[in-house]
């Protein structure tokens, strides 16, 4: 499971006004936090990024990627499509991911060139500007739209990470086994199988906050169980790592040593 | 999800003395506890039973049914025939439950007469004394033996609980979505789907104390998701009892409220 650290965000109290401020220690030291915390694709959210946006990307991406490892994919993440060009011509060895594109194909013919040209990879929302999507049969319609349109532009399937749209299970409370049946299905969608992401939170949005890890820990073993690929989650939530790890365990994709989780709780003494 | 509780076992330190000594109250005591930690379901454990059997089983049964309401149902669980039936003989307005048959055809031919006379549902374990089964496809064909015993003796199927056989993560870590994915397959069996039911807690044996819950709980969570119907497990257990009661809301069997685990974890102060 790739856990794409959510924590460098414009919305953050104390990240916001250091990327305003272009002041890097703050930023730095928490993209070396995620990275500590096991995640190996850090988001650098803009979010809507309107005046200031490409030279606050472009800072963003250089200021990260002096910091951690080449080998750290770097998830740039904003909706003004000049901010992402900016941050994708300044990655270097870096692998970029584009966060992200929907399925409407006038906003796939812009997003899937530059995918192209910068060799990134992508995230692509399977809904459309026409409305949420109903169920998993809507989302796989829009995925294939998606795929179609990386196939014209030249972008690799394997690029591409499939986004089912998670929604607040106070809001749809119905849609929660949809998404869970949409990953299972994603991944029919092609061999090698379609890669998958969701935004874990989305799904505990509105509810009270000490529900948020439970509705997070159990909708992730739910998800990754079903062959998730990626979430945008806290890599910091050393239980939620260890969650995951857990289902890797229980899938066998990792092997079980009784000190599995030494690395992410520390090592226990001996009872 | 029915959670049948599993703490009246004569392998406890004080439940087993107990038991021995036919002394009810502390029996009754963790009888009602259960109840009200979430079970409908007890299970009375006389492991092998082998010279008080009968008498012991009679004993426990009147004991248990003398202190919870009728609509719980009692388990019997021991591998003696004889204690067995003395038992189903003096449960009387309580469902009773036979713990269990396996997939040998002359024991089938044993336990599926005393279900249909005691019209009681039965737990089935899909293995036969050749040895484990060794993936989902051969559960199957032991499930198969099962349900054509089941309609020979003349007992329903939805009588039935089918037990795919858990291994310990650290013997057969392959294993594990094995038996997730017989939990799906034993749906498609029948229509309605069949039951079934593990038992939680043979995930971790072996695996340090400190990993048990976390095994516990996201194996618990991966098998709830792919449809389980029942588990044998700790009902004074409050998170597992949450983490059951989030996987019903997620599957949308439960309706969400914020308020939904007030009755396990008890109200909290608004933020």
């Amino acid at each position: 499971m790739l856990i794409i650290a959510e924590k460098i965000n414009i919305m953050s109290k104390t990240i916001g006004p250091a990327m305003r401020e272009r002041n890097a220690k703050p930023i730095q030291d928490l993209a070396l936090a995620e990275v500590a915390g096991g995640s190996r694709c850090l988001d650098l959210n803009l979010g809507p990024a309107t005046k200031d946006g490409p030279a606050m990307m472009e800072w963003l991406v250089k200021t990260v990627q002096e910091a951690v490892d080449d080998s750290i994919q770097l998830c740039l993440d904003t909706k003004n499509l000049e901010a992402m060009e900016a941050g994708l011509k300044v990655v270097t060895k870096h692998k970029p991911m584009i966060n992200s594109t929907n399925a409407d194909e006038d906003v796939l013919d812009k997003y899937m060139p530059m995918a192209a040209t910068f060799d990134a990879d992508i995230i692509a929302l399977a809904m459309t500007s026409a409305g949420i999507p109903r169920d998993c049969n809507e989302r796989l319609v829009n995925a294939a739209t998606i795929m179609g349109k990386a196939m014209e532009h030249g972008v690799g399937l394997e690029r591409i990470y499939l986004d089912p749209l998670v929604l607040p299970i106070g809001v749809a409370q119905m849609d929660a086994m949809e998404v869970v049946e949409t990953i299972r299905q994603f991944q029919m969608l092609n061999d090698p199988p379609m890669k998958s992401v969701v935004g874990l939170s989305n799904i505990y949005n509105g509810t009270p906050k000490d529900l948020h890890t439970r509705f997070g820990y159990t909708f992730m073993t739910m998800l990754a169980a079903a062959g998730l690929t990626a979430a945008i989650a806290d890599s910091l939530d050393k239980e939620l790592m260890a969650v995951v790890k857990t289902v890797e365990v229980l899938k066998n994709e990792m092997l079980y040593a009784a000190s599995y989780l030494d690395d992410i709780l520390g090592a226990k003494a001996e009872a």
